[in-house]
């Protein structure tokens, strides 16, 4: 049985018995679309993905990107890869049909990506980071920056990056020192330097436009002086493309996503670096967050992926290995049988199942609400998918990352010995995993983002929907037949969370920043251990509804239920613990000087 | 700074002021010892890992060994590393001087191999498995094998390993197939095929010596047919050494210990191959355990000095990287800090802190019991310390492997976006963990090790046995002024794990072996977090008095009381929710079919 990277039952489970996707395409802006046009499109992306980027994932991962002569060339196979998955229309997939998309619910569209992630998730980069860029173009630039980037980006003709890293600032976004000096004939020069750069360079398109953070001469220092550029490698002179002065200073040797290379960019080296105002001055984080968000989200989904991946060469291993005879049976003239009829085996891939079609279920929650973000039909509605979206989206970048990367090392744990030995896969998506939890804001920042942030917007009121939400559910699945001691556990986890959170909130508005902020890490996680509850509580009630309603194997709908029964029983537990180190603010980490390590 | 591997200040503490050295050192078995030896030995060990094994490290990591024409041809570095080591006498340090060792106690040996292997892992790999296989014949051996084998090999002409693992059977050792057959002239003519040999074939020595499992023709099915022999790759003829048809089947490429080879290996393909019988026959296993055990522990100090190698480096870039402001100071004009400024920074490093320091302190608790099993002066001593040493041999060799994974994992995370590179060394031994958890028997098998034998073992006086020994820790803590939380949170957690002990023992003794066995690995995990809590607070006691004795810098001590603080608080806690989940039961990965995944 080949890898199926993702369940496409699951999917299906998804989007129609537990998202009811049809209420989505009831939506004027989805009239172009049915069930049958949605599931079209699935069905090219994960034929795609399985007969043409998955063979090639392990060529890509063992032959990564050279260096030669300031340029980066790639692995020729992407040659023949990318421009499948541009047909297929997958950069604008969610995008409005005015500016070529195929305005396809952002709900669909994710997980059409997700079967391209799973399959080769470096060949899927360049496009998911281009996808991005125009996006912001297409946000907040003029008519002339769409004409001239967006549209070729969008078409897929050229690339795009998102440019915000410096190497002295890091993360740190208010430090960032790339000038722009206004020039006569609209345009800025631009002198700087880049690192962490994906697809920053590369042989596969003529040119790669940046999305870039820079400071306009004389701008305010920190956050509000930053402004974005859209900057090409090449630009358009004298009616050809002529070298725009991006300079590759170094390539990175990543551990995973090796076949999209990572750069380290000077800007105007020779000062002839030109870039182009995106939007107004000084607006530059405001607008780069959008990208931001949907990245983040990217990232997330570049998790599930990942782990999926691997859970699927697990339990295809499990079933197929066989080695030892159970505790209870130690004839050794027995045959073996296959190792996933040992509980222990058993639990690593019930792990890997719960984190993966947990994660699954938030990310594709999260997506709805992107689509009622922008397309509910009242503005009130809109407001609340956005603040819900907002909410959730460090919760859906991060639990992929953290967890997505204990379910990959578990899918290797699976393998034994063999997971070791890079003739295996699991070895190799566990490197891509480890990026996740890094770049676009790494797990520590999204807890401050959570905390800091977005839990406390609008003075509580996400949080209030969030509960509104939870509640629903844990009703539906009380009138679907769920037991009792699943919404019971959720019932008093989403208590839990939302007591400590207006605990926290007190401290903040007391002014105690350091103490409300102290456990953030331990708070996302509590927050993830209750969301991702939520997920397998509505899983369980359309599960529930479905063994009523199932007239062939129920096999799946079981399956459902046992990994809800392992989330609701073995994590949610974790909650009273975590919940206690929030409220306590237990302060040895506080109080640890540096000299003492 | 260069990364000292591992702290000499830690490891005078544990030796002299945790661990009492002293009090070993006056057993006759020692008489030749001192501390000023212990620490000779000690000093020449940590000078070669960090001058010489260190700055090997990332060529061999880079240049993995080659198979060509049959055999396996490793760095040339190590050829200069290696007699290094071997002139120190580490192979047998703490072999007796009757077989040309230095009798040192295995509580400092260990020291003294943990900065080798925290030096470089698969150079120090070469002489572990050496010193173990000839370990066996020293044990088991007849004085012609002792002379032909031993003798060579813990002088470090020749190399051994561990041949066990074969490609059908994997952890099964009761399926082990390799067949000998008993000819003139007192040797086995032998078959079979072997996997994952570590260090099976290289060109560093002339010679390898394999201590093999083996089924003699017409032996007993399963474990009690296995018989153990000494397989030489070249073995004397007529004056000289002669092939003795053992050949290199492939080479694994591994993604960790990547100076060391594993290997497949054929015995006999030309039906030339023989082997010696090591002790009686059919007793293969019984013997290899001895080895096994030894090779577990030296699992353990492995992913203890592979976490903290991995500790010294993040903590040194999170007091150099300038990024950021604290939450409480946003001014973007004011300079940015070291991230070890941060909280979240912090915790990452407190959290490496206690997971490396809390290891090492168990291990090194577990080597003077060791010690003790074999010199202590009454017989009644040194079987309560033999149980001591077995109980808790299999979470010396998990919890370094599976927590010391998450450690090095932080390290990569504090290191951010570099953390991806392999131009910085975390990733490199984030691999190297990675083996940790899978050879010597995965942390799956090493919870059936535990719950399913060593707690139950002599009626339960192994675990009454701990019992008192924390006792003892507790009560010399409340003496020296360790507070009253620290003390009563240990004290309520060992309560939690006697309780649930008893209970999953009954359930043994009523025959619900399943039943008893189903959350061996959360058993497993809450059994470590209390042993890591009580070398806490073993250290939280000997710091508090080093405290009030201190003349010079007190920061040291209070390190370890911030340390001993975030464990016994923060980690502790666990202990409920784990000990609820063996109680109960909880049955979901039971229940869970394979068709259901």
């Amino acid at each position: 049985m080949a890898n199926p990277l993702f369940s496409d039952r699951n999917v299906d489970f998804l989007l129609y018995e537990v998202l009811h996707l049809e209420g989505l395409l009831a939506l004027p802006a989805f009239s172009e679309h049915s069930r049958e046009t949605c599931d079209l499109f699935l069905q090219s992306c994960r034929k795609l993905a399985r007969e043409v980027l998955f063979p090639s994932y392990r060529r890509l991962d063992a032959e990564p990107p050279e260096l030669r002569e300031g340029a980066v060339h790639v692995h020729p196979l992407l040659r023949e890869v990318l421009p499948r998955m541009v047909e297929l229309g997958i950069v604008n997939a969610s995008r409005p049909t005015s500016v070529g998309g195929q305005q396809l619910p952002m709900t669909v569209a994710s997980f059409a990506s997700a079967y391209l992630m799973a399959g080769n998730l470096s060949a899927y980069g360049y496009l998911g980071l281009t996808s991005g860029a125009a996006r912001l173009l297409e946000s907040f630039g003029s008519a002339a920056l769409k004409e001239q980037f967006m549209d070729r980006m969008y078409s897929g003709e050229w690339t795009g990056t998102m440019a915000l890293t410096e190497p002295q600032a890091g993360s740190s976004l208010s430090d960032v020192s790339t000038r722009a000096t206004p020039r006569d004939g609209g345009y800025y020069a631009i002198q700087g330097s880049k690192i962490f750069i994906s697809g920053g360079d590369h042989d596969l398109t003529e040119n790669v436009v940046h999305l870039t953070l820079a400071r306009i001469e004389g701008a305010p220092a920190g956050i509000k002086g930053v402004s974005l550029f859209a900057i090409p490698k090449k630009r358009w002179q004298d009616g050809a493309l002529r070298d725009n002065d991006v300079r590759v200073a170094g390539l990175i040797h990543k551990i995973g996503w090796r076949g999209l290379p990572s750069l380290a960019l000077n800007f105007g080296e020779d000062g002839e670096c030109r870039g182009w105002l995106v939007g107004e001055a000084h607006r530059g984080i405001y607008y780069m967050f959008q990208m931001m968000n949907e990245a983040r989200l990217m990232v997330g989904w570049n998790g599930i992926a990942t782990a999926s991946a691997a859970y699927f060469e697990a339990c295809e291993y499990a079933a197929e290995r066989p080695q030892g005879r159970p505790l209870s049976a130690k004839d050794p003239t027995t045959p073996q049988v296959p190792i996933i009829e040992h509980a222990d085996v058993r639990r690593m891939l019930l792990r890997q199942k719960a984190i993966v079609e947990g994660g699954t279920a938030l990310l594709a929650t999260t997506a709805r609400y992107y689509d009622l973000a922008e397309h509910a039909p009242d503005a009130a509605q809109r407001a609340e998918a956005k603040m819900l979206l907002e909410l959730l989206t460090p919760v859906a970048k991060t639990f992929p990352a953290e967890r997505g990367f204990e379910a990959n090392t578990l899918a290797v744990q699976v393998h034994g010995g063999y997971g070791y030995s890079s003739e295996y896969l699991p070895e190799a998506w566990l490197r891509d995993q480890k990026l996740n939890s890094l770049h676009e804001g790494t797990s520590g920042i999204q807890s401050l983002d959570l905390l800091g942030r977005k839990v406390i917007a609008g003075g509580g009121q996400a949080m209030a929907l969030l509960q509104r939400e939870i509640i629903a559910t844990i009703r539906q699945a009380r009138e679907l037949g769920v037991n009792e001691d699943s919404t019971g556990r959720l019932e008093g986890a989403l208590a839990a969370l939302l007591s400590v959170t207006t605990h926290l909130a007190l401290l903040g508005m007391r002014g105690q920043v350091e103490e409300m902020m102290r456990h953030s890490y331990d708070y996302l996680d509590l927050f993830s251990v209750v969301v991702i509850g939520w997920q397998w509580l509505a899983q369980a009630a359309a599960a529930q509804k479905g063994l009523r309603e199932a007239t062939s194997s129920s096999d799946f709908y079981q399956g459902k239920l046992c990994a809800a029964q392992y989330w609701l029983t073995t994590e949610l537990p974790r909650v009273g613990y975590l919940a206690a180190l929030c409220r306590t603010g237990e302060d040895s980490y506080a109080r640890m000087q540096p000299s003492w390590f």
